[in-house]
């Protein structure tokens, strides 16, 4: 039976480039593996699998009995369900340390670069196994799209040189303009419902005994939104009731690096103690402010402790 | 201000060696670093230090305001007191993942293998770092300690590939004398008070809410022990009566390959669940067990959770 390779709830392009490139080492490596994914693949990395030929991992929700590689997370709450259920072998990541654990020892590749796909080009290398050029693609987009073309904190030297590494192997001659295709189709936004739009790259957190969930729309101009906003707001209200202290949107400007934050929350407080700017009535604009991982979340679990 | 890297409370010659190691390795990266200890190291240890000329790490037990590298370990209960009030940059381990999490994303080095020393080797090799000879000739006798010279069930090839490798750097030409030597040491238990044997290997679980400690003495003959069985017993029934569940000791014999276990329980009915065997008192023999981690830690867990 062979390894299940997954990523995050809500699959973002690392998150599913990621299990395709780690089934591939994998299976490589002699252990039989198989990218697979906890949900629909959004526009951006539906557009990056179509670019380089490959298909879209199947859908698989319940890891009981299964042989399970994590990568992009070490959450519970992000994870695939029943994982308790299954023996989890190794994981690959570049998130803070979650609250997953184990009961027999793993392999485990956790690097504090901007995206998972910096972590696996350097896990081939090691290993002595060359890229396909198809995943070496897939993985110098999901870097792209993690680094936000190389503007988020989170950027680091290393997903620089991987994706100048993964550029020549998979043929691309010029990233740029391959990453503004590839934002153009994330940033689309009419024709989609507010449920779509909050929900295309959200994540919950457990900060300090309460949910709060952190969704993320990046576009190439704010503009794009002003039509959305309101429709956005009724949205995280609705998800909020649905038993959350707070759902917060960012509505990232990619191009200007800074990003306005919808708030729906039991107490708005936590968005002053967190960032000291007290909002205006339901939003706020963070200058500088890009990056989930990095910036947000961070501060946010800092005021839930205070 | 130099990060601290740490190994497990009661420190083994793994968890000494790789703080060492790491700290070397990180300080040669541009991170100045610097090993501690969380205690007094163990005899075998400090026969270690001496044959290659090192002096033991000094003893740090708050991490507070501190930059921290764990080493051997990612358990809570094993590690450093008021992590939470760190800044957690690293970890580099070989046992199943703990509970420990962060709030900022890290580096981890874990693998499946014998010992911490053996991904250390890698990690040198991967950032093309040279090896002084004294750390490779304490990161040998780590491995060699942590495998229990190769025969344990956690010994895997590149364990044994990092001993080769290793032996060379540090110019030792004979590895099992040089590991027999150690275990000699290691095994002395005249003049040793029975709190020092108990706890000379000793760790404390959370297994399904409980409190479970579990020593382990290894020897290269159990009838070395005869004389100290009974003061065992009872030195492990107050460790127990000291807010356990239960307090297991191994005797291992690494030349016999097998463990007596000396049992102090709330409910000895763990020990049949655990391992099929029903105890002769309070002490059962498990032939081909050797492995805490590998073997006795995690079907404990198993059978706390049934
Ligand atoms: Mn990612
Ligand atoms: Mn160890």
């Amino acid at each position: 039976m062979a390894i299940l390779v997954v990523g995050h709830k809500n699959p973002d392009t690392d998150t599913i480039a990621s299990a395709i490139a780690v089934a591939d080492l994998f299976s490589k490596r002699g252990q039989e593996a198989k990218a697979i994914s906890q949900g629909e693949i959004a526009p951006e990395t539906a557009f990056v699998l179509e670019k380089f030929g490959l298909a879209a991992p199947e859908i698989v929700t319940d890891a009981t009995d299964q042989q399970i590689i994590l990568v992009d997370h070490t959450d519970i709450s992000q994870t695939i369900d029943n994982l308790d259920k299954a023996e989890l072998i190794a994981v690959v990541d570049h998130h803070k340390l979650g609250d997953v654990t184990t009961s027999n020892p793993l392999e485990m590749w956790v690097w504090p670069v901007g995206c998972t796909g910096t972590v696996i080009k350097s896990m081939y290398d090691f290993y002595n196994i060359e890229i396909p050029a198809n995943v070496a693609g897939i993985l110098l987009c999901a870097i792209l799209s993690d680094t936000v073309m190389f503007k988020s904190v989170t950027c680091t030297d290393q997903d620089k040189a991987a994706v100048e590494a993964l550029a020549k192997i998979a043929g691309v001659d010029d990233v740029m303009a391959l990453g503004m295709e590839m934002f153009k189709v994330k940033s689309a936004v009419d024709g989609a419902s507010p449920e779509e739009l909050v929900f295309r790259d959200y994540k919950d957190f457990d900060m300090s005994g309460n949910k709060v969930g952190i969704g993320q729309l990046e576009v190439v101009d704010l503009s794009m939104l002003d039509a959305h906003k309101e429709a956005l707001q009724a949205e995280i209200e609705k998800v909020k009731a649905d038993g959350r202290h707070s759902v917060f949107l960012l509505l990232t400007d990619i191009m200007k690096e800074g990003s306005e934050m919808l708030i729906a929350s039991d107490d708005a407080a936590v968005v002053e103690k967190a960032f000291g700017i007290a909002p205006n009535g339901t939003s706020v604009y963070l200058e500088g402010v890009m990056s989930r991982k990095k910036q947000v979340a961070p501060n946010f679990i800092k005021a839930f402790e205070a």
